[in-house]
């Protein structure tokens, strides 16, 4: 028998998440059936999508996110002992899959990609779902062209700082906005980008006005909210925004969500397009990213940071930092 | 000597428009050169886009808007005195124009279509800009599909009022917002909407959870602001978005626009794609759309009511009283 443990969300979050809306359940897992797997948990990823589905899910869940681990017991020939899976069974130390049921779009179990050397936590990052977001999201609804001006919001996360740097590889100028100074130098001074700004201490629009006098074509939004509209502002005829999440407003009540500047001007003279997006859009192309995002890793094209947590106790720290924005790139929690 | 007079907007406006923003110019219109013509004109036109570019515009500016007039003089072959045409040239009851000079987008001299008996001040309503701004602008951008659920604010206005009925023509089950409980008679018993609601007196979100317990597929935005949040809450997946105007906004100061519930929420987790448009984008297509409209006009599918007032010197009224909501339908002065 396997002990396992696993965090149970009990409470629906009231702002930020709380330590005890969760808890940590130890039990026995059963014998396999056939056609099952067991799975031990290595790294555990944690996501701005944990805070927002809260709402959307019935209480009490496990709390789902993407998770590397390795196969220990298997009854399905497809999964030998020691192969390296990506599921979607988040915060626990072991589980049982049986990887020939159906699922959720996106939350199938797969085999962790050729990581060709690079660290096996970045099949959660980089090369897993943040990574296949950045460069769908950004790529098939912004549709750079060479040349054009960029802003990317949340530009540190673990998606925006890896659409800043496609931006980069396709040829166009990238502003980012981030939320502290270091995280400003980061992004400039190892990532590449033309110029970032710390969304706390500047006008943003003022900042754009200099940044981007040309004025901006594509934006990539992580966050929603009031700097999104002062970005709308500064856009082009024609200009693209492709809508990812929206941060800013995850830990508000949604019966009382902010208000912002109103988009509509924005959006008909200069004739946008918006578009918000889930990864699973693009359920059966993921392979097409991975290897694409591993090849410009390894060639040193694009940098994957991690912001690494240990220890199964700290997933809810982690989680709750994340949110806060402590974290420079993907944060993720070796088990 | 042919003695004109024209409109021309002396203030930036400030709110709604004042009667001393404009001054009316008398003046002698010069003998003809080769090449031009003169146009005497019929019926004038006053539209919400004339308060919203006033901003972009240098003063002084003549007011331009779309007018139906008749050539009382030519100098150019291709239009023969009599001829009846379409111009941008607005406020003014004589003009002279060059058809061969070249002008911004749609706003080029053409000749008005064949009304096949109708009412030839639908050339700047229902067979004109309105009308081709609701037929491209609701078709090309929401895509309906029949059984789909259609929102339009602005319902009763002269786009607005063309969209809910293009909605049923193509099938699809049409619900409309106005601001007056005699607009929601007109559109629910002549208009065939399915339902319509005065947005002044309803709660918009609770209206729709009755009106269309199944979701909103497609939204036609005229108006924008708080009333557009309400409605994007509503929306269903891959749901449809198209920003035509944001008449709620026009009067207000543009440096402190009004603020509404954030909308990226809904655009993330519903996936939604919202789109604004000037009509101008479909330039070369005009002709197909009047096509379509006339016949749907003539075959009574489609009805296109006027909100006519008389008189050169009624002009700044109109566009008021437009602007305030009092028009059913097309707002059009008989000069």
């Amino acid at each position: 028998m396997v002990k396992a443990r696993k965090y149970v969300v009990k409470k629906y979050f009231d702002g930020v998440p709380k330590r005890d809306d969760f808890e940590i359940e130890e039990y026995e897992l059963p014998p396999l059936k056939d056609g099952e797997i067991l799975i031990k948990a290595e790294w555990v990823s944690v996501d701005p999508y944990l805070r927002a589905y809260n709402r959307f899910n019935k209480i009490p869940y496990d709390q789902f996110s993407f998770q590397v681990g390795k196969v220990e017991e298997s009854k399905d020939p497809n999964y030998p002992v020691g192969t390296k899976v990506v599921t979607h069974k988040g915060w626990c130390d072991y589980c049982i899959v049986n990887p020939s049921l159906p699922t959720a779009p996106g939350q199938s179990i797969y085999k962790m990609p050729d990581m060709q050397g690079l660290p096996e936590s970045l099949a959660v990052g980089a090369i897993g779902m943040p990574g296949v977001t950045a460069y769908f999201g950004f790529l098939e609804i912004c549709k750079p062209k060479p040349g054009e001006t960029v802003v990317v919001t949340g530009a540190a996360g673990a998606v925006g700082s890896l659409v800043g740097q496609i931006a980069k590889i396709k040829g166009c100028k990238v502003i980012g906005f981030a939320g502290s100074d270091d995280k400003v130098q980061w992004l400039e001074q190892d990532l590449g980008f033309d110029k970032a700004f710390n969304y706390k201490t500047v006008n943003v629009t003022e900042a754009l006005k200099q940044a981007a006098p040309n004025g901006v074509d594509c934006y990539f939004d992580n966050v929603g909210g009031e700097i999104s509209s002062q970005i709308l502002g500064q856009m082009n005829v024609l200009g693209r925004i492709s809508v990812c999440g929206s941060i800013s407003s995850y830990n508000e009540d949604p019966a009382q969500m902010p208000k912002a500047t109103v988009v509509q001007p924005a959006m008909v003279f200069k004739q946008l397009k918006m578009e918000g997006f889930l990864v699973w859009r693009w359920d059966g192309r993921w392979p097409e990213a991975f290897a694409q995002l591993t090849d410009w890793i390894k060639s040193g094209k694009m940098k994957a940071r991690e912001h690494i947590s240990e220890g199964f106790e700290n997933l809810y720290d982690a989680f709750v930092g994340m949110l806060a924005g402590k974290n420079f790139g993907k944060a993720v929690i070796k088990i």
